[in-house]
C-alpha cells in the first residue's frame, strides 16, 4: 500500500491533469466536524479521459479516490473521504448542462452545475419548468444532493427519484448508461428510467460503485398558479395529531409537495444568534430566552411550510380542503400568494413601521422560503449554521466549512404517523440537551408513507467541541437505533456504526456486487458499503 | 451437467416437497406460442426452507430452477423456461397476505395471491383502499405482474414504483429484506424503499438474481369520489395531436392515472371473433370488414379510457380542464359516473331495447373496465385472445394457454408524444399484414414522459401459425429497434434478440453482478440477463 502524498504517485496525477488541478488540502481542518482522514491530496479532472486515467494511477498504487460533486455535503461529512489512503476527486470541472427538453421536460446536468446555475438556464431556457431546490445553499451541486438522496420543497421534492438515467464511470474504466440509455440509439434514452431488464440507478444512490458524470432528471412544469401556506401550533401536544392530519393530506393528494416542519429551537436560529451575554454563556439556551424569542418573533412549537400548484381555481379548492382537515389541528394557518407577498415586501420597504419591527426580519426568512418552493435556491437558510458562533455571519457569502460553524445532522426516516414524530422529538429532547446542545429539529413529510426527520447538532468548532458534538451524535444514533428508527443519510462518521446493524446477509449481499465492480476497491472506500 | 429429468434429480426434489408437489409436464405444449425448451418437471414448494433446499439440490445437481408466481405470463411465455436445462417452480402456494396498514396504505404478498384475492381482502379488511389491477385475468399473481413491471388503470399504475420492500432468497441461501428491511427491528422496514445505502428492488424486477418470497406493496387510497371517462377519434391522422395533448395532461396533473387507447383492429376482437366465413377464409381482415365493425359497435380509429379520482368537485373541475384541453382533438368524450352506469345497466337488464342491440354488448365491455379502473379484477378482457379461434370463448373459465390461443406480445417504449405514437403504429401496419395479422395496437400514456405500447399478434396455436408468428415478431423487434424503439418487457423467445443489443459496458456490468450473486447460474438462466 502506498501514501497518495507520495511523490510519484502526486506526479502521475498532474501529468495527467495538469499542475493546477492537483491540490495538497488537510482534511482535518476541513468540514463541520472533526475528521480524522489524513490525507491530503485533491484531484480535478475536466472530463471522463482523466477519470479514467485518475482510476489507473489509484489502481496501480493500491489507493482510493473519493468523487465528490461540489463537495458542500454540509453536516455529513462536506468532501471529506470516509476512509484513509484516499484521495479526493472533485467533479467540479465538469458543469455542463444539455439536453434540456422543454417539451417533455428532462434535462441532463453534470456534477459541478450548481441549483443556481440549473435555475438560471431554465429562466432564461423558455422559463417553462421549475426545478426543485434544496434548503441548502444555491452553489451547492444539484447532482451531489441528489445522489445522496437529498430533498426540497416542490411535488418534485424526492431527487432521488426524479432521476431518470445516468451515466456512470465504472471502476473497470467502462462507461455506462442506465435506463434505457443501455441502448445506443434508444429515443426513450432520457426518458425511460427503468430500462429492460434489472433497474440499476438505485445502485449508484448513497453508493460508492461507479462515478456518475452525467444525469438526467425529470422537472417540474411551471403551474399556471401557485401559493404558500405557513402554519404553526402553540404546544408540543398537538404536534402527533398535526402530523397524522398532513399524512392524510399527502395521500388523498390535496397537499402534493413536501410539507417541511421546525421546532422553536429550529426556528430561532433562523433570526438570531446565540445570546452569549445574556444567557450568561451557559448552553444550552435557557428556558426563558426561548420563551422570549418564541413571543419576539411569532415562533410556536412547531412551525410548518408548504406550497399548492395548479390552476387557481384548483388551488382555491385546495386550500378549502386543506383548512377543513386541518381545522383545530393547528393554531396559525396562512395561505400567501406571490401578489400578497410582493404587496407585504412593497409595504415593508415603503413605509417602514415600528411597530412591526420585526417584519422586515421575518421577511428576510419568508422571501427565500417562498422562492425556495418555486424554484429559486436561497443563501439565507445557512445563517442558522453561524448560531452558535461568537460573531455575526458574513454579509457577503457565508461558508459554514470555512467559518468553522460546527454542524452535525442526524436524519431518522419514521413513517408518517404522529406518535413516531413525538417518539423522535422526544429522543431528541432527552439526549441533546446532556451534551449542552438545543434538540433542534425539522420533520418533513416526504411522502405518503414517511416523514423524514433531521436533528441538528450545531455549535462553534473554534470552541474545541468537535468531540462533544460526535459524542452526541453517536449516543443519539444508538438511542434512535434501539428505538427502531434509521437515517435516511449518513455522515462520514457514521457509515460503520449504522449500517453495521444491517442484517448479515444484506451485508453479505452488497459486499458481493462491491468486490465483483469494484475488485481493488479504488471508490470511496467505506462509503455506504462497508 | 445433469437433466433435470434424471430419476436421482427428481427423487430428491420428492424428498422434499412431496410427490404431489413435483409434477412432470411437457413445455412445449404450453404456453401461448411455440417454445423449444424441453425439460419437463414443475417443483411447488410450499416455503422459504424448500425453496431453499430445491436451491441445494439444484446446486449440486448443476441444473437452473425457474420460480414463477402463477406462471400467467400470457404473451411473453408463460411459465416456460428461458433456457434449457431449468426446471420450473410455481410460488403458487406462497399465498399468504399480511401486514395489512389501513393507515398508511401498504401490505405484504406473497407471489401466489392473485389480484381476486388481494381485491377481495381489501373489500373485507376495512375497505379503504383499492389494489391496482392488470388488465389480465383475476386469477394472476399481483407479485408476478409486479416484478416484470406490468401496468394498470389507476394512479398507481406502475406497478414496480410501488414496490416497498421485497424478501428474497438468494442463491447462496441468504435471505435478505429491501428498502428499510435491511435492519430486522426497523418501524421503517415496509414504507421506506430506498433504505440506507444503495436502493436494490430495482435488481429484482426483470431479473433473475434472487427468488422473491413477498413484497410490500403501496396500496391506493379509495378516492372520495370517481368517474371514468371514454373517449374516441375517427381518423388516424389525429392521433399525434391527441398523444400529445394526453401528455400534457399527465405533466399537469389533470389526469393521474394511466390512459388507455386502443385501435381499430385492437377493439374490434373485444366484441366479436373472426368472420372466417364472411372473410372467406382470408387473413387479415379484409378493410370492408374493418369498415362494417367499425360502424356496428361505433368503434374509432382510436378508442381510449382513463378515469378521474378525488373529491366530486375537484372531478368536476379537472373534467372541465379536460374538456377544453382535448377539444377537437377528440371526436367523443364522454363521462361515465357510477351512478349513471348503473342506470344504464339497470335500463338495459329491465327494457331491453331492439334498435340498442349493441348495448348490451357494450356494457359487457364497459363494465369491467370500470370495475379495472376502480380496483376489480376483471376476467372478460381475456376474451380477445380468442379472436382468431374457430370456436368460441368458453362461457366458464377463460383460459388461453389451455385453449391454444396463440398470442405474443411486443411492447415497445417510447416518450410521450405524438409523432412517436405514429412512428410505431406506422411499423406495426407495415409489418403485421405481411404476416397475415391485424396490426392491433395499444397505447398507454403511462406516465408524463413515456407511452408503453402493445402490438398483439394473435393467432390459433391449432393453425400450426406459431413459426409465421415467431417470425412476425422479430421482424417486429428487429425494425423498432433499428427505429430506436425498445421493449418494456420481453417475452422469453426475446431476451437474446433485445438484450443483444445493450451496449457491451452494461452487459459486461449485469454479468459481474450475476456472476458475484449467481455463480453457478441456477435462476432463471438466460432471463434479462443474457
Amino acid at each position: 500500500m502506498n501514501s497518495p502524498g507520495t511523490d510519484h504517485i502526486i506526479r502521475a496525477f498532474k501529468d495527467i491533469l495538469g499542475n493546477d488541478h492537483v491540490k495538497l488540502v488537510k482534511y482535518s481542518h476541513e468540514g463541520t466536524y472533526h475528521t480524522h482522514q489524513s490525507t491530503n491530496i485533491t484531484l480535478s479532472p475536466a472530463n471522463k479521459d482523466q477519470i479514467k486515467a485518475c482510476l489507473d494511477i489509484a489502481k496501480s498504487n493500491n489507493i482510493g479516490l473519493y468523487p465528490v460533486s461540489t463537495g458542500k455535503n454540509w453536516g455529513y461529512g462536506c468532501a471529506t473521504p470516509t476512509a484513509e489512503n484516499t484521495v479526493k476527486m472533485s467533479l467540479h470541472r465538469l458543469a455542463e448542462i444539455s439536453n434540456y427538453n422543454a417539451e417533455l421536460g428532462y434535462i441532463t446536468i453534470e456534477p459541478g452545475v450548481t441549483q443556481r446555475q440549473l435555475a438560471e438556464y431554465l429562466k432564461l431556457n423558455c422559463d417553462k419548468h421549475w426545478m426543485d431546490c434544496s434548503g441548502s445553499s444555491s452553489d451547492c451541486s444539484v447532482v451531489g444532493n441528489s445522489l445522496d438522496r437529498g430533498f426540497g420543497y416542490t411535488p418534485y421534492s424526492n431527487h432521488a427519484k426524479h432521476i431518470i438515467s445516468m451515466e456512470v464511470v465504472l471502476p473497470d474504466g467502462g462507461v455506462i448508461n442506465t435506463g434505457h440509455g443501455q441502448f445506443k440509439n434508444a429515443h426513450t434514452a432520457n426518458t425511460y428510467m427503468a430500462g429492460t431488464g434489472p433497474a440499476i440507478n438505485g445502485l449508484f444512490i448513497q453508493s460508492n460503485l461507479g462515478i456518475v458524470t452525467k444525469l438526467t432528471i425529470e422537472l417540474m412544469p411551471k403551474p399556471e398558479y401557485f401559493e404558500a401556506f405557513f402554519f404553526s401550533i402553540n404546544n408540543e401536544d398537538k404536534l402527533p395529531g398535526l402530523i397524522n392530519k398532513l399524512a392524510t393530506l399527502r395521500k388523498s393528494q390535496h397537499i402534493q409537495s413536501a410539507v417541511h416542519l421546525g421546532n422553536t429551537l429550529r426556528v430561532i436560529p433562523a433570526f438570531t444568534q446565540y445570546p452569549w451575554e445574556e444567557s450568561n454563556y451557559s448552553t444550552p439556551l435557557p428556558e426563558r430566552l426561548v420563551k422570549k424569542y418564541q413571543k419576539m418573533y411569532g415562533i410556536g412549537a412547531w412551525n410548518g411550510s408548504g406550497a399548492l400548484y395548479g390552476t387557481k381555481k384548483e388551488v382555491n379548492l385546495a386550500k378549502k380542503y386543506i383548512k377543513l382537515v386541518l381545522g383545530k389541528s393547528v393554531d396559525r394557518l396562512r395561505f400567501i400568494n406571490e401578489k400578497k407577498l410582493s404587496f407585504v415586501n412593497f409595504l415593508n420597504e415603503k413605509f417602514p413601521c415600528k411597530k412591526l419591527r420585526h417584519l422586515d426580519k421575518m421577511l428576510k426568512i419568508l422571501n427565500p422560503i417562498v422562492g425556495i418552493m418555486r424554484g429559486e435556491p436561497a443563501d439565507s437558510v445557512l445563517a442558522a449554521t453561524y448560531w452558535r458562533k461568537k460573531s455575526p455571519p458574513p454579509s457577503g457569502q457565508m461558508d459554514p466549512e470555512r467559518d468553522k460553524c460546527g454542524l452535525i445532522w442526524c436524519s431518522p426516516v419514521a413513517p408518517a404517523t404522529g406518535k413516531h414524530a413525538e417518539t423522535i422529538s422526544e429522543i431528541a429532547k432527552q439526549i441533546l440537551p446532556k451534551y449542552g446542545f438545543e434538540a433542534a429539529m425539522t420533520i418533513t413529510v416526504m411522502d405518503e408513507l414517511n416523514i423524514e426527520n433531521i436533528i441538528s447538532i450545531t455549535y462553534d468548532r473554534e470552541e474545541n467541541e468537535d468531540n462533544n458534538a460526535l459524542a452526541c451524535y453517536f449516543e443519539l444514533e444508538e438511542t434512535l437505533a434501539n428505538s427502531g428508527y434509521y437515517p435516511y443519510r449518513l455522515g462520514i462518521h457514521a457509515m460503520e456504526s449504522t449500517l453495521s446493524r444491517s442484517d448479515e446477509a444484506y451485508k453479505t449481499f452488497l459486499r458481493k456486487i462491491k468486490q465483483a465492480i469494484d475488485p481493488d476497491n479504488i471508490i470511496s472506500p467505506g462509503r455506504y458499503i462497508i
